[in-house]
């Protein structure tokens, strides 16, 4: 005889698809929904589709939007762009409400290993926007790793010909952390990328 | 300008009714579903409307079920009764595949401080199944905390004159736990039940 009953293990089998949930999670959050309101978990099932019919991806940066183009490429400014490899990366600068410029989606970084080449991510649409005009300064902010730090490499190369200014997002110990407990590599970054004070 | 579409906000909000799913593991999930093909969001917003569709009370135990009995009420031995709070803890006996007996689920505790009496929970049911006959004994498995202990007293006390054996889940020290971690509650009653090697 089964645990569960077909529907619940069945709801707790799509739980454990999201990143992180096991089997014991998928369970408390399927109880959780046996235990809503029938209307509620109507309205979560109507938010998951709604999501996949709804959101699509801007025509100029990439990220998701419900239009066609985004609402921070209609109304900001185009002359710096933020380029990053997805759009929860966006998020994480938008939280921080300074950076009033556009961003670039690549929706990948290179990485040869994988079989991610340069023609497999937004790098011909970052040049066009670019060839456009207007552009002056590219910020690379793609993760610190080595697909990060290649990929903004690569195409620093492509667009610095075009007399844009290209910046990387300085690299260094965090805020409010302890020397103690940073790591090798990022101590290492922070001693050679000392700043005169 | 918000930091999420629609769409999106609107799905992480419902993700975060979810057990301990705060807005950082919300917007996971959420970025999750924008990522799967729209046929697997759509099979987990159906799975969602399906528990609330097909799940129901065994009308004799009153555990989750398809049909009006429960599988494990319709196949298997009526003399002993295993009693718990919550449907989640006949998950728990069941995956230890021994208690070959059937369940009562309450539905909730004894609780007067919120308003819980024993009118509120299914003790009627219970009575009445014993009253049928053939039951030989009642195994009371609420918490070990200071509701499930009342309550499984209190029906321990309408039991007994029935002539049917009472018997509660044993305390004391976890299995491959070490004393100097067991709390003091627990420490205390497994030498006040110590047994006779």
């Amino acid at each position: 005889m089964e645990v569960f009953i077909e529907p619940i293990g069945r709801l707790m089998n799509e739980f454990s698809k999201l990143p992180g949930v096991g089997k014991k999670t998928a369970q408390r959050y399927a109880y959780r929904i046996i235990n809503m309101p029938e209307e509620e978990a109507r309205a979560f099932a109507a938010a998951i589709v709604g999501v996949k019919e709804k959101v699509r991806f801007c025509k100029i940066c990439g990220n998701y939007t419900e239009d066609e183009v985004c609402a921070i490429c209609s109304t900001r400014d185009k002359s710096v762009i933020c380029v990053v490899k997805e759009p929860k990366d966006v998020v994480a600068f938008e939280k921080l409400h300074e950076f009033k410029g556009v961003y670039h989606v690549l929706h990948g970084v290179i990485d040869p290993m994988n079989g991610v080449s340069p023609n497999d991510i937004r790098i011909k649409e970052l040049l066009a926007r670019i060839a456009e005009g207007g552009v002056k300064e590219v910020i690379m902010a793609t993760n610190p790793d080595v697909e990060g730090d290649a990929t903004a490499l690569y195409i620093a190369r492509l667009i610095k010909p075009l007399g844009v200014t290209v910046t990387r997002l300085a690299h260094g110990i965090p805020v409010g952390s302890e020397l103690e407990y940073t790591d090798e590599v990022t101590l290492s970054r922070a001693l050679l990328e000392r700043k005169q004070m």
